[in-house]
């Protein structure tokens, strides 16, 4: 036993349990937790005929661990395959999906395992919701955005030709199961944009692991792994606090963790969600709305430089990229605010790790703000 | 004030409250209760633009008052036609209506409202639970079969070509509204039909009612709108009553509410889902489950009669239709056997409205029991 482990410390596992009306999900965090996937699934479902819905690449990297577990523990898995990228979280992969369940005579009770990042997780845990009204669902998330934010919550969707996360439902997953190991294979880019999300979390909501984040900043960049496994853990079990006060994102509290995301979802959406990945954006997005409580006085000056310097130091960007321009933001930030009945919920901090939910963004200062962004160069 | 009124009898609506961890519902049962759709949706809805899912000929019946009563509240209804017949619980279906909340600017809280049958209230009610995650869901039930049965308890559900419904959720609506007037409109046969659910659930869970239905049986046969009022508000608390306990179908409670169902689905599918109506094949299921219970032994002779008796007044068919071989029956029944896992949940009676499940029951003693069923003229 190590003096971390004693102490339980960074390596030892992270474990605790998400309630919600919609159920009980276990989550468990922490280096080479894949070994445990099958023994930890039995624990909650009866082993037996079940799924992996996977990518090739994923599966590549990854799959061969994940299968001999479950098959130690008595699961016998039919390999589901999806094509990475955003585009699979289609309706035809549901029926795809439908289609693979019913062959491998899945029945009420059979497991769905979900062995990938946000994408799959969102259209594999909508495909395991719906079929024969729900199935129990364990998410094993591979990428760090998938393993901080997306996998947590019940949040399921597919997209629409009219948009992203048009269809979806909650389906808590009885599992969540997060091995940070599986990050080692990441692009250093997919880790950084992973690392927008901790900031958004801690910024938004817990100033403590802000700070650590800042301290342990050249490590997290680095891919370490003890580091990584504690602050996932950490921003992990901070989402899920949230989730189970406001599961359903009724009562606003939910909504604090779209801070950044405005901006960022107008700026994904203004280039087609080409180019920049969703956690770059929400940088930017998180950037911006420190200029705008800056400008109306909401957010102390060192507030806002304290945010913009730590995404910096993680290698993020804070400024529009090259060839953005603000009117284009601006007009699916309209479409977008014109979808919500007339108000954009804009979130804000107020202070490092307390957000609140903000309705006097006027178009102008954001036009002002997103115009300063723009231009390289200018201060912030 | 009638004298019935002010004794709470029969003329004065229904209303009592589902709860469940998927949400809290409203439910009114009575004549005329159709008029009040707006102010009981506002009480719970905020006002503004709304779906309304239905067919064009139960519209030409009934949409007038509906969108009438929808208007004079502050909502503004969206028109939405879906095709009659099981065949509108497909994909398409799901695509064509979620493009039409996209049209008509629906948002997370807009309501959708749902006018028809079993069919409408399944795959609109699907759509709705899934479009955004879930929008608020009234349901207006307009047959007797929805009313007592399909459109309490949340289930929704749409087929796939390989059988129905595999895909689906579990989505309580905050509202149901059934106007016992509606059914004025109905042919005879489908409200028989309606009324094996009525005998269903009062022959597996509640003898008073079960005496009430064969007191009034002339009457229901009839259309007598103050019987049925009192009917289907009676089946509709003792239903919701159920799915209180045991919402998602875990626990075996909600599921003896399939009692008539194993043979009549096996029934239904071995004619192709044409010819028989859904309750007259439960009619025939719960005929079955009676003579099963009598040759096990499990269910005294008086009470298998008095339910086989009961159904007969009502109209209802208690033997196979004619060229419907037992065989056939038993092969359906056997793959739905396989489907879950070698085990078939039989729900048999011990007497009248007191119902248990039972896997005592062999395939030869099935196959005798529905040989003797099919042939005509022989004891039961």
């Amino acid at each position: 036993v190590t003096r971390a482990r004693a102490q339980g410390g960074p390596w030892r596992p992270t474990r605790f349990t998400l309630r919600t009306p919609g159920g009980l999900s276990q989550i468990l965090v922490g280096d080479g937790v894949l070994a445990q996937a099958g023994a930890r699934a039995a624990a909650r479902i009866k082993p037996g005929p079940c799924a992996v819905i996977t990518s090739r690449k994923i599966f590549r990297l990854h799959g061969s661990r994940l299968v001999r577990a479950l098959s130690a523990a008595g699961f016998s898995p039919s390999l589901v395959f999806l094509p990475d990228g955003e585009s699979t979280k289609s309706i035809a992969s549901l029926r795809s999906l439908y289609l693979r369940f019913l062959r491998a005579r899945l029945e009420r009770r059979s497991a769905i395992f979900v062995l990938g990042g946000g994408v799959l997780c969102d259209v594999g845990g909508f495909a395991a919701g719906t079929f024969l009204r729900g199935l129990p669902t364990v998410l094993v998330p591979t990428t760090l955005l998938a393993q901080v934010d997306a996998a947590i919550g019940g949040k399921t969707a597919i997209n629409l030709p009219q948009g992203k996360n048009l269809v979806g439902m909650f389906h808590q997953p009885v599992l969540i199961l997060s091995d940070t190991a599986t990050l080692a294979t990441l692009p250093s880019r997919e880790v950084r944009a992973g690392l927008a999300e901790v900031v958004k979390i801690a910024a938004a909501l817990d100033r403590r692991l802000f700070a650590r984040v800042e301290r342990l900043a050249p490590r997290l960049v680095r891919g370490d792994r003890r580091a990584l496994t504690e602050i996932v853990g950490r921003a992990a079990r901070l989402k899920a606090a949230i989730v189970a006060r406001d599961e359903r994102d009724l009562s606003g509290v939910r909504a604090l963790l779209n801070y950044g995301h405005t901006v960022g979802h107008a700026l994904e959406a203004s280039r087609g969600y080409r180019g920049v990945l969703h956690g770059e954006a929400v940088a930017i997005g998180i950037a911006a709305a420190c200029r705008i409580g800056e400008a109306l006085g909401t957010l102390p000056a060192a507030d806002a430089q304290r945010q913009i310097a730590l995404l910096e130091t993680l290698g993020l960007p804070v400024r529009l990229p090259p060839r953005v321009r603000a009117r284009s933001i601006l007009t699916h930030l309209r479409r977008d605010k014109k979808a919500q009945g007339g108000r954009i919920p804009f979130v804000l901090t107020a202070s490092v790790g307390s957000a609140n939910l903000a309705n006097q963004v006027t178009d102008r200062l954001l036009s002002r703000v997103l115009d300063e962004m723009g231009a390289v160069g200018l201060g912030g």
